[in-house]
């Protein structure tokens, strides 16, 4: 299983994404699921990953290999050509259609299925930066100021806390605090989900991306935030009266 | 769906389940998913069911039919003769199996499967409190110190919370209230879960129920709970340092 969620801010875009892949508790192995396309002063994308690894890595290399085309003179919409982000989130969806005519029928014949969930988003000079949730079947929604975020995979336990907290006007660091914690009582309470975390923040205007990291098990903050976060519920809930019939 | 969860303390028992089933998100209905017997000075039974709601009424009218039967002069172990609690947790599990085999082989048929997930416990004269949780196969699991709580249903989004502050030392009051905040965030975050919500404290060693509530929406201390809790958490969010990389 997978955690990723991203927010789609007034100030910019953040992304995170957990990096455990396991096919059963005696296999598991750790993948980056969130990929980076940048050509400064133009265009920064970020695309999230949930679901059947192969197939998240054939869509990663079907939207590579466009490029690649792109480069060597031949006439598709790429990544790189897509005019807005709307352009941009079809090109996606494009791409899983095509690894779903690949992979899916032999997929759809095992009990595995073809489910694959990606969250992408970025800037295209000319527009604010957007979000989208795109589905296995390729079509997609857009992040608005009602709901800021999408997350993607197994995002039950880590969505109280979004859903009583997140707004649009958010600051980017103040967020990237509010996803860290999503995560943190994510991890605790399913093992599927595992550190090192991949956190993206882009800042709105800036066609580049400067705050990047890769958040250890053994980080500083992310330490500090999980045990200031555990304190302060359980200092919260005893501060609440207690149930009396 | 449904959420039900119950826990298992030194000083007793405390149980509690929603009330909202649907077939669909335009069928829905109230429905009571907690079933309490009780023999005052002898025994309290509870038991808390989510799944298909047709075979969890079955399982109840078997069980009740056993009763009747019993009452009626017939020899058959029910909940009223099981010498102990996993005795009558095998005799919920054998009316399981029974309403697998009335009903088990059409429902596998359908997209619909033989689904339903039970919470039983209570005290027998003679032992401890005890609490199990019991599976769609008929066969169960018991609770321990290390964890004292069950939950079935829509678990996710209400497990941070009681991961992170259940103990089995807690009072039977406090437990209640780590329970209603648990539902408080299932609440926010999944409309298949609705108020009011059933809840029954039994004490250790009083082999009777008189600690009972049927908690609706505008029920004053929930109410409280679930605001005072949103503002301890935004306030312990904003106490927290913001992420810089």
């Amino acid at each position: 299983m997978t955690y990723a969620v991203a927010f789609r801010l007034e100030s910019g875009l953040v992304f995170a994404a957990d990096t455990r892949t396991n096919a059963g508790v005696d296999n598991i192995a750790q993948y980056k699921k969130l990929q980076l396309w940048r050509r400064p002063g133009d265009r920064v994308l970020v695309l999230l990953a949930a679901g059947n690894l192969a197939v998240t890595q054939a869509v990663v290399s079907l939207l590579n290999e466009h490029l690649a085309e792109e480069e060597a003179g031949e006439d598709a919409a790429t990544l790189y050509t897509a005019p807005n982000m709307y352009r941009a989130a079809r090109v996606v969806g494009d791409a899983i259609r095509e690894a779903r005519r690949i992979d899916g029928a032999a997929l759809e014949a095992s009990k595995l299925g073809f489910n694959t969930n990606f969250i992408f988003g970025g800037q295209i000079k000319g527009e604010r930066p957007r979000l989208f949730q795109i589905y296995p079947e390729g079509n997609f929604i857009e992040a608005t100021d009602d709901t800021p975020f999408f997350q993607i995979g197994e995002h039950k336990y880590g969505k109280p806390i979004l859903d009583r907290v997140a707004r649009s006007d958010m600051r980017l660091g103040e967020a990237a605090k509010l996803m860290l914690l999503s995560f943190d009582s994510t991890l605790r309470s399913n093992l599927s989900v595992g550190m090192p975390i991949d956190l993206v923040i882009y800042e709105r205007d800036s066609f580049d991306v400067t705050r990047e990291k890769r958040i250890s098990a053994d980080d500083e903050y992310f330490r500090q935030l999980s045990s200031s976060w555990s304190d302060a519920l359980r200092q919260a809930f005893s501060k609440i009266e207690e149930f009396d019939v």
